[in-house]
């Protein structure tokens, strides 16, 4: 529970209207009431604002006189605003510090660590202050996890990784398995190469659900300071991606490919191995980048969808669009004589 | 073992043939020998009918004659008939009553309940009648499980959240970690927005193996009644599944997406953020749904594969293709000098 | 630590120089120091040759004397032999016989098998010799694992399943869970069909993290000897893969389908179920596979990324490309007048 000032004081931003008030939630302006502090981030929810019952809103410089009849936070960013208020709404709770009598740990424990039961630790495994490691973890051989990391229940991290501080790693996310390294035999026979290196991740790190970091084969996997990488993303050996990047779920990235500082990586898309991606690169939803990409921009490559029906009548000339350009020269050709260069 | 006139007492139909033959399992036609009862559910199977040593099959109305030799149970939908029957044959065990000595619980459990090895049940858990927690699954603090509910083992559920009756939750399966919800610092650093939301499903649904299930950020996500996930699903925060809708393998529904109910959703298939997909809509393998659809039916975006020198050839012209359809323009002026509309 | 006519005298080759050269690890060109073997497996590495402070290099015979001031092996196919070289290097370590106290194991367990702490093993589980089962892993009644074979912390095997001899299935696999099936009522409802088949995987098969391989319905789910499947691959009920195949992340394969021996499947491709694919077949990562496949080679489908912008003006066309031939072929009959075939 803060006053609108305690929140001001705290966070920055401009207070209009009533300083008092106090605000207990956080809320979206739809689903805001009595109590509840919402914030307008995008235009398109502007109806909502009229309508809401929040006790004050966050708003932006130039929308500060949208609504006047309630208290309002005006801040350059409110979504940003927003995110800072809703985390001193909800702190993170503090580690149970201790570790549960069903937990199997072959290694020192710093007293304010909490190790939840069925927890697995091998020997020489370091663990900062303050870190969470959840039920039914494993964490192998020589592993270091930085201070203030929290591994959520189920988390796998073989030997040897380095996990920074301040990170958070949610259920079933597997770091440190080996990579995808094979020789073949003449025979078509594959020769296991047993895969070496480490995972090392930075800072202030986050990792979704389910997703799987592969240990590097000679040299390291390296995740950059600040990265967030939402559910069930595969991240191939010795592939390194920089500070801050973001990649939202279901993404594959294959071996050796280098990602840029500050990208974001759309859902489901894919980058085959050995690409290098410049800093500030955003990779639409759905798309498979198979080039390196030296430019920052946007870059897509989905297909649309359709109705089955006019998907089957348009997709079908894909299989024969040669011909067709091929057809379209002919065309030029014969139309007026001049053009017998090939256009394209 | 059932004879067939016991069957059909349960579960309906029309016998014809020697009511007293004993079946003790289903077959598939081809698999089928002395003893089993097999089905033809399509017509592309009717080869393997006449083959088929199957003591007994279920058909059609309009397939009942096509097999005169052996006993058979008439049914308007033989594959919906010959899941009754395998259930049947196949029922499902009771649970083994107890809480195993190696499982962490921090709650009270009915004492028909099974909790495996390594499970873990923080406070305020509630659990219904006959549910099965198996071998290393977590639940966190305050998650409610309905009656009858049965995890695999090594199933993860965060706390606050809320599971149905006569559900099925496959291994590996993780409900309720954060969402992916960040805002941006102009210095490209993002800043976490804590997920306060929960996670509710409804009655009688399964979900697969490594499904992911994200809370919402401020309200919940929902999956409701009678839905069916496959393996490896990722379902972000917010989204809402009406009822009955079935979505195949390794889809990825990006965040606040709403999808109606009776959808069908094939696999590979992904679904951008803040869509409206209305009832009884079917989208095919492998496509990207980048927009909200509004009418029943089936949707389709994806690529025809070919040989790769075929491919080469034709869709190096994709990236090309506006300047194609310009050139086609330029012919259709110059050809006739009528047509100075721009076509499309 | 290896001589250099110890390494040819166990794994062949040839060798050219001193004979005496101690190396001790297996490095890239790039970052081999002193004491390291290196080896050249690809001519686009040729810069780094020259540059390398290798002790030693693993050259093809047409290279040998790319590089003359230091000794070489030279052998038919470098990766390869770095690939053995690099296992007699990181010999697999002998598993820790017994079985740890904290875990729940209710069969009988050859002496030399190692049990991880939290591991959870039914009633009538066989395991061959000197098998390891992780911390966390979960092995259902009756299923049998070969000889030799390891599981990574927290893989789950559900009942009455069989894995060959020497395997590796690496952290959050899922063996077994039930295939996606189900018969629809008419009111939109899904009954279940129970999933009695098995999962069958043979010897020297690796499978990656959090992949998944459903059990069959009827008959058994099928992975041949040999096989290499990376991360997050989903596998649905009764596929059947050939020897020898290999299968890059986030692949999907629907039911049914069959895949012959020695095939490379790349990332993120997807294939449709009740397909037939036949033996040695590539497919490009991100294809989706809609169709059988009856001779061997390459195919690809997917879609090249462009700048958005340029993708929004190219790709819009996709949606109306029948009209566009239908345009082509007006143009066509106008021109000359005796083209009153359809060409396509």
């Amino acid at each position: 529970m803060f006053r609108l000032d305690e929140l001001v004081a705290r966070l920055g931003g401009v207070l209009v209207g009533d300083a008092g008030v106090v605000v207990r939630r956080v809320a979206t302006l739809e689903q805001a009431g009595e109590g509840d502090l919402a914030f307008l981030a995008n235009r398109k929810y502007l109806p909502q604002l009229q309508r809401s019952a929040a006790s004050a809103v966050i708003l932006a410089p130039d929308a500060r006189d949208l609504l006047v009849d309630r208290p309002r936070i005006v801040a350059p960013d409110p979504y940003l605003y927003f995110a800072r208020v809703a985390q001193l709404f909800n702190p993170v709770p503090a580690p149970q510090a201790g570790i549960h009598p069903l937990a199997a740990v072959a290694c020192a424990v710093p007293p304010s660590a909490e190790i939840g039961p069925g927890a697995s630790l091998e020997e020489g495994v370091e663990l900062g202050e303050d870190v969470v490691v959840g039920a039914g973890c494993h964490i192998g051989r020589g592993t270091r996890i930085g201070r203030g990391t929290r591994l959520a229940p189920r988390v796998t991290i073989y030997h040897g990784c380095v996990v920074g501080d301040d990170c958070i790693i949610h259920a079933g996310a597997v770091i440190g398995a080996d990579g995808f390294g094979f020789a073949r035999e003449k025979s078509g026979r594959w020769v296991k190469i047993p895969q070496v290196g480490r995972v090392v991740i930075g800072n202030d790190v986050e990792i979704g659900a389910n997703t799987t970091i592969d240990r590097g084969a000679l040299d390291d996997t390296v995740i950059g300071d600040g990265c967030k990488l939402d559910n069930q993303i595969q991240i191939a050996h010795n592939v390194h991606i920089g500070a801050c990047t973001a990649i939202a779920g279901c993404v594959g990235i294959a071996g050796s490919t280098r990602i840029g500082a500050r990208c974001m990586i759309g859902g489901q898309a894919g980058l085959i191995g050995h690409l290098s991606i410049c800093d500030d690169v955003v990779i639409s939803a759905g798309t498979l980048v198979s080039k390196s990409i030296t430019q920052p921009g946007v870059y897509t490559g989905s297909v649309p969808l359709q109705r089955h029906a006019d998907w089957v009548r348009n997709f079908s000339h894909l299989r024969r669009l040669d011909a067709l350009a091929e057809r379209v020269r002919t065309l030029e050709h014969g139309h007026d004589g001049r053009n017998d260069r090939k256009p394209d």
